[in-house]
C-alpha cells in the first residue's frame, strides 16, 4: 500500500484533484467545473466523488488525509471558509468537517497564498528556508509566510497582505482603499499606470501599440526581451520597488529565503536582480547577507502540492 | 520552599538582579556595577555571587532557573553573546554556559529589546496578546515581537529591527547608513531635527531655548503639556509615523496589540492617539479591528521581569 494525500485547489472556474504522495509528486489528478451556483456543499461532494474515483482506479494507494486551498478568507484553525472570492455564496462552510466526515481521515484548509507559499518550502525553491516569503506576482500581489517552519497565519488569520505594505506613504491609490501600496504599482494596473504615464511623457515605446487596459505583463515582458526601453525600465523599477518592500519586511522578520512566482515573475532577472540589489542594499547588513531571491519551481503545481502538504506536513 | 527565578539585567553601566516569583513579581533585587573592564566572566562570576547572597538571605527560596537581557546581538539557541553593546570587551562570550554550570540550573540570554517585550506580554500591557509588538521609543527605537505566543528571533536571531522599516522610500540618513528609518525621525537625533526645522521655518516655540543637541524627548513632551503648539505638532507627527510603521507591520503579521514604552512614550496620548488612528486608517479593514495600541505598565521593572520571564515561560 502507498500512503496519498489528497490536494484541492478550489480555483473560480475549476477545481484540480490530485493524489500526493509523501515526496510531494502528483501520482494522478482530475479535474471538476467550481459551479458555484451549485452550493458549497454539492461541490464538496463532488471533490469527494473524485477523490474515491482516483482511489478506486490505483487500488495500492491508501489515504492519509486531504488538504484544500482557496481564495477567500479562511478559519484555518476551525476549518471555517469565512468568505470565499470568486465562489461568490460561499459563506461561514464548514468545509473541513463535511470533507473529513466524508472522507473519514485528516482534513486541512487555507488560502492560496498560503499554499502556493507551502508547496514552495516543502518540495519547491524554498526547502530547507525555515524563514521564506513567497510572493505570487500577477493581477495582485499575493504571499504566503513561512516562519520558523510553519506557515504563518496572525492573530485572525488574515496575515501577510505583503502586497498591501506601503512603499509610499503618500502614493497611488489601491483596490484596497489606501494608498501607496506596492500593489498599486507592480500589480497588473499599476504595470498599465507606469507605461500609460511613461507614454504621456512622450517616450517611444513598442507598448504604446497594445491598448492600455488590455497591456499585460507578459507585453511588457516580451517587450523588454526586444529591447524595448521603456519596457526594460518599467522591470527595473517594478524589481526596485519590490526590493524596497521586501527590505522592509526582512528588517522585522530576519528571512532566509524569497521565492517570486506568478505570471509577472516570468521577466525573471530584469525583475529578480534589482529586487535582490534593493534588498541587500536597504536591508540591515546583517540581515542582508543571509537571504536570497529566487524564482519560484512548482509553477501551476503549486495549487495542487501545496494543499497535499497541508497534510503532508503534520505541524502545519 | 518557594520556586524563583533569577533576572539579570546587564546594562552599559549596571547589572541589576533580582528573585522574581512565577507570577512575575520581584521579591529581592540588588545590583553591581558592570565593570565592563574586568571581562565578561568576572561580571558573570560578581553576578552568580549576588544571585547565592539573594538567595543565602531568603532560605525558603529555591532557585529554579535564570533568565539574562542585555543589549547587543545574541545566539539564542546557542546561549552566547556574540557581541556586546556598550560592554565593549565582549566578543563570543558563552554566557549561558557558564551561568548554568556555576549555578546548576536552567539558564537563558536574549537582547534587551526582547526581554522588554516578553516582560509586557508575561506579566504587563500585553497580557494574553499572543501576536504582539513592544515599541521602546528613547534615543533610539527598540523593539520586540511575540508571534504565536513566543518571542521571534528570524534566521539568524537579529530579527525585530522596527526602527529601521522604511517611512520614506527616500529620506533621512540613518545612523545604520541607510536612509528613511523611522527611527531617523522619532528617535531623539529625529526629534532634534523636527525642532530645528521648525525653528528654521521661523515657527515661535519654547524650544528655542534648548540648545538642538541637549534638546531632549521630555523636553518636548512638556513644553507640549504647557501648551506649546510647535511641540504639540512634532509630537502628533512622531505618532503618525509610529502609525504608520506599525500599519505597514499589521498588514504582514496580522498582530492583536502594540505595547508603547520608553522615554518618548511618556508624552502619552499625544503620540498614541495619532499613532492607533494612523495604524487604523492605514491598515487594512479586517486588520485594523482587532488591534490596540497602549502605554507600557511595566517601566524600568521590565528588564528584570522579562530576563526571569525567559525562564518562568519555559516555551521561549
Amino acid at each position: 500500500m502507498i500512503p496519498v494525500y489528497a490536494g484541492v485547489d478550489l480555483g473560480g472556474t475549476t477545481v484540480k484533484i490530485g493524489l500526493v504522495d509523501k515526496q510531494g509528486n502528483i501520482l494522478v489528478e482530475n479535474k471538476v467545473p467550481s459551479k458555484s451556483h451549485e452550493g458549497a456543499e454539492q461541490i464538496l461532494k463532488n471533490i469527494v466523488h473524485v477523490i474515491q474515483e482516483l482511489l478506486k482506479q490505483n487500488s495500492d494507494y491508501i489515504l492519509e488525509g486531504v488538504g484544500a486551498g482557496m481564495p477567500g478568507q479562511i478559519d484555518v484553525q476551525k476549518g471555517i471558509i469565512l468568505e470565499g472570492v470568486n465562489l461568490f455564496a460561499w459563506r461561514n462552510i464548514p468545509a473541513v468537517a463535511i470533507l473529513s466526515h466524508l472522507l473519514n481521515v485528516p482534513v486541512k484548509l487555507d488560502n492560496d497564498a498560503n499554499v502556493a507559499a507551502l508547496a514552495e518550502y516543502a518540495f519547491g525553491a524554498g526547502q530547507g528556508k525555515d524563514f521564506m516569503l513567497m510572493v505570487t506576482l500577477g493581477t495582485g500581489v499575493g504571499s504566503g509566510f513561512i516562519l520558523d517552519g510553519k506557515l504563518y497565519h496572525g492573530s485572525t488569520d488574515i496575515a501577510g497582505e505583503f502586497g498591501h505594505m506601503k512603499i509610499f506613504i503618500d502614493g497611488e491609490p489601491c483596490t484596497c482603499g489606501d494608498y501607496g501600496c506596492l500593489e498599486a504599482y507592480i500589480g497588473t494596473k499599476g504595470l498599465q499606470k507606469q507605461v500609460q504615464k511613461k507614454i504621456k511623457e512622450g517616450c517611444q515605446t513598442s507598448l504604446s501599440q497594445i491598448s492600455p487596459n488590455q497591456l499585460m505583463p507578459k507585453d511588457i515582458s516580451i517587450a523588454a526581451e526586444a529591447g524595448d526601453e521603456i519596457a526594460k525600465e518599467i522591470l527595473q523599477k517594478t524589481g526596485e520597488y519590490l526590493g524596497f518592500a521586501l527590505a522592509n519586511v526582512n528588517i522585522v522578520l530576519n528571512l532566509s529565503r524569497v521565492v517570486v512566482g506568478g505570471g509577472v515573475a516570468n521577466a525573471g532577472e530584469c525583475i529578480l536582480k534589482p529586487a535582490r540589489e534593493t534588498l541587500r542594499r536597504r536591508s540591515l547588513s546583517a540581515s542582508a547577507e543571509t537571504i536570497d531571491v529566487v524564482p519560484a519551481s512548482l509553477g501551476e503545481k503549486a495549487g495542487l502540492i501545496g494543499a497535499a502538504s497541508l497534510v503532508i506536513l503534520k505541524e502545519n
